[in-house]
């Protein structure tokens, strides 16, 4: 089950400079910037009450928030739902006819588990499930 | 300064068809449902954690949410930031230089005051400031 919105994916040409225009909006600078290379993207991160505002621009032209940017521009791109436990959860949504993108979690911003459900099943919401480390099990 | 992210909006063509995919998705039902006349749009609410995900679906064909699906189908629509002093947040980012949709706010689902910045000033993402009635001022 939905726990919280662990982030929401914002994509941006480059979060370096876009920078300055949230920390404007949102009245204080970014929590932390990390590269997420299993993305190839980088990631400019500001907390919002429990939920992070993520600004993501690609390191590489093949990584998919560069090829979301020549097709639809920046925006809102997905958005990161926490649960307990991804596996289950990820058995749970494919049985119920949700297409995931992979058959085992990744591995997210800050070493959390991730995985992605296909636009196609969302209703073109890029969704994430977010199993933060903490939780994790050992396999 | 933001608080939470009090919602996040995703435009769809028939909230109640495609509440059946949400309620599978996160695994519960929604919380709440209502229309939204001063936005001529449907709203279905699930609660996640501290924040609102809102199905919204357009009630005429004039409707903001209506001219989004025309253009750009269904996805990912605004997302909804919670403030103390909505007047004064309009203002101070008014004086940033970015583009308010309203010269006051406005009242949004639940009767909450809510005031939008437009896409060009937010790197193409729609932002909503939103402030709670519990916290509303007399004029």
């Amino acid at each position: 089950m939905a726990k919280k919105i662990h982030h929401l994916g914002i994509a941006v040409s480059d979060a370096a400079e876009v920078e300055k225009v949230f920390t404007l909006l949102l009245g204080a600078p970014p929590d932390h910037t990390e590269d997420v290379p299993a993305q190839k993207a980088r990631a400019v991160c500001y907390r919002v009450g429990e939920s992070i505002l993520e600004l993501t621009s690609p390191m590489s032209d093949d990584s998919t928030v560069a090829k979301f940017l020549s097709k639809r521009g920046e925006g809102l791109h997905h958005v990161a739902i926490e649960v307990d436990d991804i596996v289950a959860e990820m058995e749970r949504l494919r049985k119920a006819g949700f297409q995931l993108v992979s058959d085992t979690p990744g591995t997210g911003a800050g070493g959390v588990l991730v995985a992605f459900i296909h636009p196609r099943s969302t209703r073109g919401v890029l969704v994430e499930l977010v199993q933060p480390v903490r939780d994790a099990k050992a396999p």
